[in-house]
């Protein structure tokens, strides 16, 4: 509310001033971004901040330290090389003003500036390289390592203090319903089943009632016709196990023409496809495509080829939906197929558009000809599909993302703010001319004040907040860290010295708490993909699975009769136990908890991994594939 | 014995080509590290080289994913840019050339040639710039970190299971000294209590008779004059527990003349000093110090007002000795106290020595002179340590020191192999000339091969490994990375573009392994140093001392009247509880576990804090003072 006053309040001057012609400056606009964290499905990126602003305090203290380091390094720098009449590579007085050097010597913790703000000081003597060395040790190796350090203690403590607060919550939630549900059986309370079905199909419609009967089943242990309050109150760490139901289903072809589908030559090629080599024939296949993209595209054979591979790839496609059934096939969990059909698809399509451009008018078009190379490119990733050790890290890898999306979020939040004032304090100050412009003062990025400069040499000008797009651009640039104080002395030269201010913000903000933040992330997703062991609960469906004989038999799996033996391979990770028998129609299976983890931010899901991951030991070792 | 006859062997071949004027490499050069490995007290040394040992099968996949990544990322450029005639900022053909723009992008992952590589596709179109984006945010930030997992990951494990090996192994001799000392006593075998004094005396000869008294009467603990079996195993780790045992003793000054001593002026003088302002002042008076330091030094008021502050300080530490008992001000454990004292000493010796040269001859000495400024900015430190925040974290850093020190050891032999890999190739072939020298190709460095490069425009000349000094502070700038591409490109040109090889070598074992495995260290030390708990035998311990009354108050400590007030919060972080008794005259207590972990590498004392570390849950908090 008092974002939206304030926006208002700023809109009404900008107006008023506006009318009178004087341009002012429109203040609120940094505060868009409350917008973004205050409605919609944001409760990820507001726990974030919420994260980010208890790291503070302790932060603040190892912050003060490492700057009054800075200064310390910076007075001994000024007292050692001051009077020495050293002279920089651009000939500039070396290590004269304090304040210089503490920029200098700030830049020198980013490791921007190495090792070019030593070299005067190490030709003059190779004993003054000792200073930097140590600067360099204890700043930027030593406090950094530290930033991470209280940034990752303080984000895995906040973590598990909201995982608690939402167990003890949900946990007290399901009580109250039990309250409200209970009857009373003989000398305990229960729930009966029939309101249980009722309460179950209320708020998880989209299950399958054979799913709600297994819960049931796992609920109701001895089948006595009611749930006991132990048993109810587990109830939500059941619906958050994803079982995945599949029917053991016919292939459509083998249902409409058993005779030909299950001919000689139908189950010969269906054998093939199902065998190793044929994999291995692909991955071959693959390579080879890559010699061929990196050959000349102006060669019409190598154009040519191009069409004998997309035709390879599709025949794959067909071939691995003719053997496999099809809604297997492309079941939700099975990303790699998933991706592989639609990047073939995609560069199918690109191909044959970019084919009748071509031929219809002469005319090259960039734009689909990029994608068509970008897609040719991406369809190389599937030989890393096919080698057991990769695919592992890779699921890993995607499981992060999600991670990484809530994490983007929040980038984006801090990247706006930045941009709407860099744009407030430098639109215009930079122009970009492109090359061969006759335009005045072209060569200094149209400003005369960057004449000579390393911006102005290193040919900087596009790098500019004169749009949100450049301005994320900078930005980003500014976050990779490498050149930063070219970029910054540009700025200052255009504008004012103070300028350097906004971009040391923006480190201090991005580069130490927020990629700090980005690592401790990932860290941790890797540490729990490491540590995850089955969660008692998804020990006791899996365990009525098996009694049930409605899972699928894990050595049927590696056996790779079943299913795509890729999938087999990905559920192994997870260490999870299937069971199958193979006379019923329905199984189930508990989805592979590397793919539960993909909802490792919402923190339902976090719940169970998270739970079992407080209360066991952990032990953090790499379960690779045990098939 | 492998590398002395191989070292032998490479002796003679030298020997006798060199007889016969012909110039051979001293191959075997590179091993010598290995006598650095196997000798003197190494055993950290070679436990980190087995933790790498043993994560190199695990990061070796990640790597292969990661180089995947960077090939397919530069067959994507190659296809996107290659035709694009576009230009780099020195005008040569951008992403041309596929092995190039390996290296460019492999570069790119260590942010060194950010946002150069990127400039001419971003001028082109501002879409290119999504290219370079995802190529960091994949490359950069997420490999590096899963680097960083995998590293921290197996570290972790690894050390882990030294502990649990070591431990198990302790028990298991303990268990067999005891069957060896054992005698029947009633119905269990025991230790009597003289064969227990007899081996203590002989195990640890060195503590006291009055700690060895208290360690029995926690082995014993009912003083029944024999040791059980669980007791006896325990001892291990009493005698790892610094106990320091201080003798409550008067001022010497208090002894010789008490009346003087005991005086009213006396008596107002050390008030004064136990006072907070007197803390205060000298803050104040440090501040005034550096703002002094940094203002210009020929001004004679100034150079004055340098022996004001001298004496200042020096009164301090005597007015400091003079009130609080100075073998309790000058205990091992009061680091601070002998900080400031070594500091000042040193300060006044040099100012000394400085002046007597300048006034003796008019010459002034440089190195003198730099050992003072360096000594003047230090002694600023000591306003760190009179803020208790500050000193929390700086005594965390300084038990890491140790580490670093281990991890050192380590950088330092693989150091010394690339040192010696990179005197064999590259000595002589860069040459350092003095600014104004006149000699041929100057400019180039004394190659002419290094003409127009940005090595020599750099000014980079002194980065050469014409000696081992050299090539150290070489590969230190490799190891931050920036400008490595300069330096590896600078070296390819004068000898061959595989040189760039050796530079890539290196920083994929320096900063991917080595430097992951220092951040490691420093995380793990801060974790620790959060979540470390009060062993259960330092509990005992402690237990014992309360009960017996010989240890010293905590309350009393944070009073500050018995001992200076420094001392006392540092004691704070572990949480230790000290009790007190004033009557006796010998008191213990648990050296502080932030001093117990100075020796965190040493397993023996790691044991008690990661058994510890093992098997509780780890709440990873920040404990800081409560006092």
């Amino acid at each position: 509310m008092i974002a939206i006053l304030v926006t208002l309040i700023d809109l009404i001057i900008y107006g008023a001033l506006k009318i009178s012609n004087i341009n002012s400056i429109r203040w609120s606009r940094f505060l868009r971004p409350i917008f973004l964290i205050n409605f919609a499905e944001s409760r990820q990126i507001r726990r974030v901040f919420r994260s980010i602003r208890n790291t503070l305090p302790e932060i603040t203290y190892v912050f003060l330290l490492f700057m009054f380091s800075v200064l310390m390094f910076s007075l001994m720098a000024l007292k050692l090389f001051g009077d020495r009449n050293l002279r920089t590579v651009e000939g500039s007085p070396y290590f004269t003003n304090y304040l210089e050097i503490v920029f200098d010597l700030y830049v020198l913790v980013t490791t921007a500036n190495s090792p070019d703000v030593m070299m005067p000081a190490f030709d003059f003597s190779w004993w003054y390289s000792l200073f930097f060395i140590t600067y360099v040790v204890i700043n930027t190796y030593l406090f950094m390592s530290v930033f991470l350090a209280v940034v990752y203690n303080n984000y895995r403590k906040h973590l598990k203090n909201e995982i608690r607060k939402l167990a003890y919550m949900k946990h007290h939630k399901m009580i109250e319903a039990f309250n409200i549900l209970k009857v009373k059986e003989g000398t305990e309370n229960v729930v009966q089943e029939a309101q249980w079905k009722k309460l179950v199909k209320l708020v998880a419609p989209d299950i399958s009632t054979s799913h709600r009967e297994l819960l049931l089943r796992v609920s109701d242990e001895e089948q006595k016709g009611y749930v006991d309050k132990k048993s109810f109150v587990r109830l939500a760490d059941l619906l958050n196990i994803q079982v995945i139901a599949m029917r053991i289903q016919t292939h459509p072809l083998e249902h409409w023409m058993p005779h030909i589908y299950n001919s000689a030559v139908s189950l010969f090629v269906r054998s093939m496809v199902q065998h190793k080599g044929f994999v291995w024939i692909y991955d071959v296949i693959i390579l080879i495509n890559a010699v061929f993209i990196a050959l000349d595209e102006e060669n019409p054979l190598i154009s040519y080829a191009e069409w004998v591979f997309l035709s390879l790839y599709i025949l794959e496609i067909l071939l691995k939906v003719y053997t496999y059934e099809p809604r297997a096939f492309f079941a939700k969990s099975q990303f790699w197929n998933w991706f592989d059909t639609s990047i073939i698809i995609a560069a199918l399509i690109a191909t044959i558009l970019n084919t009748s451009f071509k031929s219809a008018s002469q005319y090259n078009s960039q734009q689909v000809l990029d994608i068509v190379f970008i897609l040719r490119v991406l369809r190389l990733i599937r030989i890393v599909d096919s080698i057991q050790r990769f695919r592992v890290i890779m699921n890993t890898l995607i499981n992060i993302v999600p991670t990484m999306l809530t994490f983007g979020g929040l980038a984006l939040v801090v990247y706006y703010m930045f941009a709407i004032i860099g744009m407030e304090l430098f639109q215009g100050k930079i122009q970009f001319f492109p090359r061969n412009s006759t335009a005045h003062h072209a060569l200094e990025c149209g400003n005369p004040a960057l004449k000579d400069s390393l911006f102005a040499r290193a040919k900087y000008c596009k790098n500019n907040f004169n749009d949100i797009t450049s301005s994320f651009v900078v930005l980003m640039e500014l976050t990779v860290v490498n050149q930063w104080h070219v970029l910054a002395n540009g700025f200052a030269l255009v504008t004012h010295q103070a300028a350097k201010l906004y971009f040391i913000a923006f480190h201090i903000v991005v580069v130490i708490m927020i990629i700090n933040i980005l690592i401790a992330f990932i860290l941790e997703a890797f540490f729990v993909e490491y540590s995850l062991e089955k969660s008692e609960v998804e020990t006791a469906i899996e365990r009525k699975i098996q009694e049930l004989g409605v899972g699928i038999q894990e050595e049927e799996l590696c056996d790779g009769k079943l299913i795509d033996n890729m999938e087999t391979s990905e559920n192994d990770l997870g260490g999870e136990e299937i069971t199958k028998k193979k006379s019923k129609g329905l199984m189930f299976k508990i989805a592979s908890k590397t793919l539960s983890l993909s909802s490792f931010w919402a923190l339902q899901h976090e719940l169970v991994a998270c739970s079992s991951y407080l209360h066991k030991e952990q032990s953090w070792w790499f379960s690779f594939s045990r098939c």
